[in-house]
């Protein structure tokens, strides 16, 4: 792991969700630049080797007998890049946290890198670890819904409505209102990418231009902190995006919507063994996991229906996910169909051509724009 | 009532809800053209005085010493202005049916008449008359939210998914998707004028720009089936509103959101006597009518908490501040502070500034465009 | 009407319930028993003709030409029989308040009368008024859920959590925990039959035996204010009964839930347009007014779904179908079927069947007693 | 670990709630009875020492200077008291699962084993890991509803609806329906004692006396599947408690009430992270996990509000308890104050009492039966 040292959310979520499943062991670390605090967070986690520069752990690993075979990265956004380039280069599998990089330009050369070195990018949109996430990818792709017609995803949060990251104690409101380590997007980049990936993944479609608008609310804050886009996709279906980190009263409210010509689903982050559907006139049904028999929501399905699994859970079938397909790799065997759902740095490409179009609108008063 | 004849839905709803409070009795109308029809209709609601022609019954009541007080306007919306005028002109209170004319310039000729004529004007924006929708205007009023950040609306129904027009047998979707009788507006002018003016009451403010996208996605419809818009308001707020009638699987699903500085609520008007109320950081309250007492809640609420009112009712409270307003325009007092919620002819006209700004707005790609 | 007058709940509710779908005109009423309030009452209500006896008005409305067709029964419960009796001898069709009367034989005196004198004594179950417990009832009926095994109904209040009849000024409170006035049953008459009712009107089935606990929280009252009872059916099935008006926070929860082997329903008064029903081992389908196709619920429906009906529809309902049964009686015709799920004097007799055996049991220490 | 081979449910969920916290480490286990059985579930299980024989198992690793420090109990009922005993006798800390034992008497004997040996006893009642569980205990204590009127609490399940057990195919279905192996009570002692654990755990008290009806409805079936039971507390407090395996369309439904004076709260094991809190009179509050500040909340939380934790985070939290008070009993220091909410064998003494009062309740037809 490099960074999420003492201080850091993403960083012990990590080490709970490669836990869950059993197919990892964290053995090495780099989980600050500060030595003894990143020896402090290592010893604290329980990870045996460690280190204060991961140009140093990625050099070390790889020339061990016994070195690691995968690195999460779980920095600042400035660094995923140099630091993914670092163990693809040292011939490490890579699961990064989102958004990829700083840029469009800087993802796609780390795509590039990842396909050359044959090595795992996975990249952790959690919320498409979510069991109804698949099952409701699934819907879409059998055509329960019919053809697409509109598209309503959100993403609501409200912890950062005041400027909490004033005064340098709230570490994490620091780094991701700093353009320096966050990138030129805010909120567009912490959750809006989110929002986006989880539009695309279910709908299997990315929207074909966008005209988007991107504010922020308080003041001094140097990156947005509320995004709204309206989307159009090619085959005339509509869409919306709104993300926010000013919505008072909101906790992680992603929230996404399809219709179809023939039906609907909706999904809701804080209740996720939950999908509803219904059918065009008809009344909905609240499908839940571990009552409904796709294979794909069942792959990513620990335990009963009703007893609820939840965010630590999705984040852990990414690790599985990722844990089956380095064995193939490391085989030489195809990919396991199992685990195709595995976020990759491609959908962080993805992502980052997203930002930059939303970029680009809000910057020409929200012309529309097309998407690529 | 003019209007409103066999097939009509909301004929039915005024005629209920009339009574609901018991201020009106219904005593003559002109509820069809066809003569036939008129009669046999008036005969089904129990009217006694039964007109084939609204300019007859204008001129017929006005001269009658017990001639009706005031007139129920539910006629396709291109009727609505010469109906109204007509009424007005005979010195008789108009109740008339959502939006308000077929143009801005028609809607602000009415205001003007109302005015002059000293008449009653009420607009039957019925989603107003829910209690917890007056409570969740004084809510914003009394700054219970704080300063005003976001506004989400939306208004989704799937009822004209499909081509139901077509045939001709179904008359509601026939005069709604008809520009003749509708007007350049369909879903916009039929529930996004809803949705707009849902926003304005509870927000107090109207936006000060939008950009806007209307869509027409069932084949051959003549007018928009789909609306998206996005808003900014003077204050720096910012806005989405979303209607749709081709959303499959909803109902009637009218919600708003408005997020504050310090806090949110929202609505839902398929669960209308409820109303969430949650403060920055904390926790949800759910505010249920006959538990909160406010005294514009109390007004408009007949029994107790848990004993569910509704539609109905709502639209009851709307005629039931009409006659509260009638009384004291007949007896030459000032309008009782209770009733001063009653949605009139001036969120007719305001509602027809927002559809021709999003018309404007939609025409130009999507350019924003100031709301006046 | 007898009863209802200034600071009646119930009267106000009858009187807007009879207005809705127009079948009835309030033209006569013994509103109190004090002559003043008597008239004031009928004033402010648009009754025409005020007595303060009720037996004067049975007399005298018998001896007019244009006198009334039914009397509306809204007085404590200790006033029923005689009222009802009164009016049933007088040869007016009578709507009643629920308890039926103050004992089973005096109850079974009544639909004795009621059936020699060939009269409509309806009994306002107003909760059997719901299209949606009416759906439900048809659900069953029709074996969807499977041969029944167990009922779970509960009504919940907390208006009576505190000792509020102790200082005379709360009408409500004083009557209902008045033996004198209420008789032996306090929550158990109120609402406990309520309960009793909705299980056994959805059910199509009455229990068998039950055993049951009454208690008196509040200090110094009277009456019970919370019921507890087990049931057991015929057919093995067994069931459980709460009813409470002490439950601090609840409004007006009544509550039904039935499975049978197939499948299972849940009804929420508070939200009485949703009908919940899940197959064994499957997920839940979220019924709704307006989109569920029984001829039972489409009786009972105005407005489309989406536009939430509630309790006063619920309750016009039953007025519509007295309306449609006395029409028949009087005409000499049958009983129209989609008006025979109307709630009558034989429902009152078994309410009170259920009552004195649950005061047997809960007297005997929860000894299982048979009902009947 | 003892039990938990290749078909068992508990075993895995064992498994990943002692990784989530990172606080155990799975390294012997005897998961069958059958050798070949039990190395098959090791090696899949990644545990290296695998036995047959948990005797042996108990001998070997406490001769070991690396043996384990706890044993994880997860075998049918019958063996859970031989395999305790077995265990503390050899000095290692013991974690099980619920039921304790088969009887009464037989916890009791291992309650005073456990004392005796100063050896931690665990009790798996998974519920009680929950933070918005052990914030509810916290209002109860902290007086936040008042003095304790009503508990409602109630189990629901539909797994059990049909005859499962027939055929021998499922395994889980066979023993938990097999006296031999589950002991005398079936529903009731597989979940009535969950629920009857979780209202203890919250309310702080027990009844004093109960009424219990057991039944089995699935014809062959040879221990009950269905409870229902009516509860007196010794301040006058009333309740219910209904437990179900044949409950159908349920899933996994425990639900909590508890009403007191002054307010009452609402639990659903299905959304963990929400805990309803109703002041009497007033508007309910919906409290989550990350948004409530009690220290029991907080210990027993990982990720922040909004970011779902479920059945595996409570069932961990089990195990974080457990692994805080044996570093502390192997330290010879007082058990850390935060780590007192585990459940141990004191609480299953309890829930056998519970047990064996219904049973003897329900064999003399219900009769009121002291707890104790």
């Amino acid at each position: 792991m490099v960074g999420g040292g003492q201080g850091s959310f993403i960083g012990a979520v990590h080490r709970i969700a490669a836990r869950i499943d059993d197919r990892f062991e964290w053995v090495a670390g780099a989980l600050s630049s500060d030595p003894a605090r990143a020896h402090a967070s290592a010893a604290e986690a329980g990870i045996a080797r460690s280190y204060s520069d991961w140009r140093e752990m990625a050099r070390a690993e790889a020339a061990r007998d016994d070195g690691i075979d995968a690195v999460s990265i779980v920095t600042p956004n400035h660094l995923h890049a140099p630091v993914a380039t670092a163990f693809l280069e040292a011939g490490i599998h890579v699961i990064c946290d989102k958004p990829l990089a700083m840029s469009l330009a800087e993802g796609e050369a780390l795509a590039r890198l990842a396909r050359e070195r044959g090595k795992l990018f996975a990249l952790t949109h959690t919320y498409s670890g979510y069991p109804m996430v698949r099952h409701a990818r699934e819907l879409v792709a059998n055509g329960t819904l019919g053809e697409l017609r509109i598209v309503q995803v959100e993403y609501a949060q409200d912890w950062l409505a005041e400027p909490v990251e004033a005064d340098g104690a709230n570490k994490q409101a620091g780094w991701r209102t700093d353009p320096a380590q966050a990138g030129p997007a805010g909120c567009l980049g912490d959750i809006g990418t989110h929002a986006y990936h989880l539009a695309t993944f279910v709908t299997g479609v990315a929207p074909a231009a966008l005209s988007a608008e991107l504010h922020t609310f308080v003041p001094g804050r140097r990156l947005d902190d509320h995004v709204q886009v309206m989307l159009r996709y090619a085959n005339g279906a509509r869409g919306m995006l709104w993300a926010s980190q000013v919505a008072s009263g909101a906790e992680n409210a992603l929230r996404l919507r399809v219709y179809g010509t023939r039906g609907s689903l909706a999904f809701d982050q804080e209740s996720p063994d939950v999908l509803w559907v219904t059918p065009l006139g008809g009344v909905a049904q609240r499908l839940t996991r571990g009552r409904v028999n796709s294979a794909v929501a069942q792959h990513a399905t620990r335990v009963p229906a009703g007893h609820p699994e939840g965010y630590l859970e999705a984040f852990a079938q990414l690790y599985l996910d990722a844990a089956l397909q380095i064995e193939a790799l490391d085989a030489g065997l195809p990919l396991p169909p199992e685990s195709r759902l595995l976020t990759t740095v491609d959908d962080g490409v993805a992502g980052h051509r997203f930002m930059e179009t939303v970029l680009k609108s809000s910057a020409s008063d929200g012309k529309w724009w097309p998407v690529e």
